[in-house]
């Protein structure tokens, strides 16, 4: 009997990922293509991008061979919806999402290149979106091309792709809702939550919550003289400042009346896994360029990250920002305020904690208002599942090295919403590295890390038999 | 002896009052012209602008009969000078002080009419600087062209009119001093400092000092994702916050180090003083607009405006700004800080006691950084000299009351300056009313008022015999 040597017998799974090497020019092309577009999803006058964005994967996934396509419309930006049908009858169902709008490029002076207009250097993908979450989306997109293509799709592909991840997906626990046989799936597969550090795969099991908030703090009916008035008017910047500095608790905690009161504890296991993670309190001041680190003493930085909640201001402003001085009391201030929330808490909870927290605290020298922006409950999973080693055995072909489990900082609501919705889990990866920038100035993809994304991922939704 | 009866004899004085009401539509024509020209001294697009007004002013000068005029440069805005001669000889020399610059206009959506349209509405002339001040400065203008063409001038008029007092007078202790014999007076007349209430002629006898300054503070190299970092990373703009917060004290004062030692104790006279001021907590709260005051329990609230120090929040930024929710931590926050401040504080000392709290209180988690934009002293002077009785018996004679005498809570360095320098002393008043909204939108100025004190003003410039 003669034996082939095995590069010859090379199987469909091999021969798809030889395919998509082949083509790493044009994938990236693509790339380069999408990230041109500003889907800017929090600003009004991009809602036009957004929707050309959407028109953009839609005609993609067309063109890539899938079996059916959908644009639905939500009162914000449109979901798309699309299916690759198995090559073998009686395969499994997966649902890949993505979200293909993107954070604001301001503060736009900081970029070294123009936010959307791609760039290549020193390896890296430049561009608003490039990693968050364009390259991840790509990855999926091109992946299942290139096994429909090798005809070795092993499983029923269903995509999910949303315009509204980066304000918190108002309106996509609506659109599941509403398409519930659309999006079931045995598992969905979510690249939005990236590597812990480079060359080392990573799968994450949670993920934070988020409730955001736009505080105003008003005081005199118009800008005042700080001659005529200061020392017998509350300056409202002075005052917001006043309730932000009491939000938190010396020892770094949040000051919320009752805001931890349903956070879940860190158990032993929970403590090791948080242990084994390799990333370090000096990798953490590498990566942020803080001259210290600073949060809850009683917990790692990596517990801290991923298991605790915390409060942030986002943004804050009120009277004159401009060049110069300008002597004014300003009638108004403001604060973006949000917070990261970890399982069991609840982002309406959140609302009437910090409600609470003006009404006790906010004194009678000033009026105040509160609206919450968007919420999102927490996400944890069994990192044990099938799926889950499923992916894992993916990214050890690729990387050559078991993945790291781990807990993500960041908040992918969907990932909630298609538990609470569906009963549906998610495997929760992807291929963006920590100093890709994402949400700042220079963001950036990693070409080759990217390059490994797509094979992963053909692994993963490999035919076993292909 | 034929006795004519009074309103035939009439003397010179009351013929120029006569003569200045007659031209009342060109008067106001006048300011009109004036306050159509942007001169925003603290922008530097506003540069040309701010030129043109002293030109401008110049050229009135010139016109209006002056025996000599200079446009003196300075490191910044020009200072205009000019001289008008008695018509006798061995007439003492008044010094009359104006500044043409203007306040920036934002929040400029909250204009009714464009500040640099001029419009009138219920008796008052909108656009900025109407008050404050080229509306006094157009008094004192129209006064001695009215006397010099009744020939009825009693003293001769030198004018030092500045570019750069609503950025903290920077370059005119330096043009004073260079220029000294040109500014040599026996009194200043500036009308910067306004009534208390309509209908109530003003004299002040003390102004607050200022120190300005702009408070950075950085944290990460650039904007983090807050889910990536939230929670090992000191947030700027809430480290900005609890630092703004540490700067008052729970009973309103100030808490920087050292920040009331020079502070001068305020006597009974004083108390007594201040308590004839005919302003009252409640017409505070309908001018301001506040829902309940603020400040020094211990001070009344006309002492805390005008006989103790404060600290004042006048600009704040940090991170996003913009519609919407980005969560993000921000790399850097600012703050702009003025402080008020009454003898015998040193604007200098201030800048210490600031930096000084900072190198105590910042956290090592993140850096600061402080800049003095600013800084003039506080005056004080005798209100019972010759010049003030003089002055006052001329608001008397217009308003049919005698004036109140107060502290204002405003700075206008030059007069610490001119007294510094030359040892001169100033007469403080003026036509503006607490409701004409200088430094907001809609500044305005009561036309009905500033006629009067155009009068009031050739009642003080006219010779004692006319």
């Amino acid at each position: 009997m003669i034996r082939f040597p095995p590069e010859v017998v090379m199987n469909k799974t091999d021969e798809a990922v030889r395919r998509a090497r082949e083509r790493s020019g044009e994938h990236l092309a693509l790339l380069k293509e999408i990230v041109t577009i500003p889907s800017v999803s929090t600003d009004p006058e991009r809602k036009a991008d957004v929707a050309r964005a959407a028109v953009w994967m839609n005609d993609k996934l067309v063109e890539f061979g899938a079996n059916e396509t959908k644009i639905i419309a939500t009162p914000g930006h449109p979901v798309v919806w699309a299916e690759f049908r198995a090559s073998e009858p009686d395969a499994e169902t997966i649902l890949l999402y993505g979200h293909y709008d993107v954070q604001p490029v301001d503060p736009v002076e900081l970029w070294d290149t123009d936010p959307f207009t791609p760039t290549e250097r020193d390896g890296r993908l430049y561009a608003r979106g490039a990693s968050d979450m364009k390259a991840q989306v790509m990855a999926c997109l091109l992946a299942v091309r290139t096994l429909v293509e090798s005809n070795a799709l092993g499983m029923t592909v269903r995509f999910l792709l949303e315009g509204e991840e980066e304000i918190g997906s108002p309106n996509l626990a609506g659109a599941i809702e509403a398409n519930a046989d659309l999006f079931r799936a045995a598992v969905c597969l979510n690249l939005d939550s990236g590597m812990v550090g480079p060359g080392i795969p990573s799968i994450r099991y949670a993920l934070r919550g988020l409730a955001y908030f736009d505080l105003t703090i008003r005081g005199p009916s118009r800008d005042l003289h700080s001659g005529g008035f200061g020392g017998v008017v509350h300056n409202p910047a002075q005052a917001l400042a006043e309730l932000i500095a009491g939000m938190h608790n010396a020892d770094g905690s949040v000051a919320l009346p009752g805001f931890y009161d349903r956070v879940r504890e860190i158990d032993a296991e929970e403590h090791a896994r948080a242990a084994a993670v390799p990333v370090s309190a000096e990798d953490l001041l590498a990566q942020s360029g803080v001259p210290a680190l600073w949060g809850e003493k009683a917990f790692t930085p990596v517990e801290r990250i991923g298991a605790r909640p915390t409060l942030e201001i986002n943004g804050i402003w009120g009277g004159y920002t401009g060049a110069g001085a300008k002597t004014v009391i300003p009638a108004e201030a403001h604060a973006k305020i949000s917070t990261r929330l970890v399982p069991d808490q609840r982002h309406s909870d959140v609302h009437a904690q910090l409600a609470a927290y003006l009404t006790e605290n906010a004194p009678p020298t000033v009026t105040w208002e509160l609206r919450q922006l968007a919420g999102g409950e927490a996400f944890i999973c069994d990192p044990n599942s099938s799926y889950h080693k499923r992916f894992a055995a993916a990214l050890t072909s690729v990387w050559n090295r078991e993945p790291v489990f781990s807990r993500n900082g960041g908040s992918v609501p969907v990932a909630a919403d298609l538990e609470q919705i569906l009963g549906m889990p998610s495997v929760l990866s992807g291929f963006a590295l920590p100093d890709d920038r994402v949400h700042s100035p220079n963001e950036s993809q990693d070409i080759a890390t990217w390059y490994q994304g797509i094979e992963a991922v053909i692994r993963f939704l490999a035919a076993e038999s292909a």
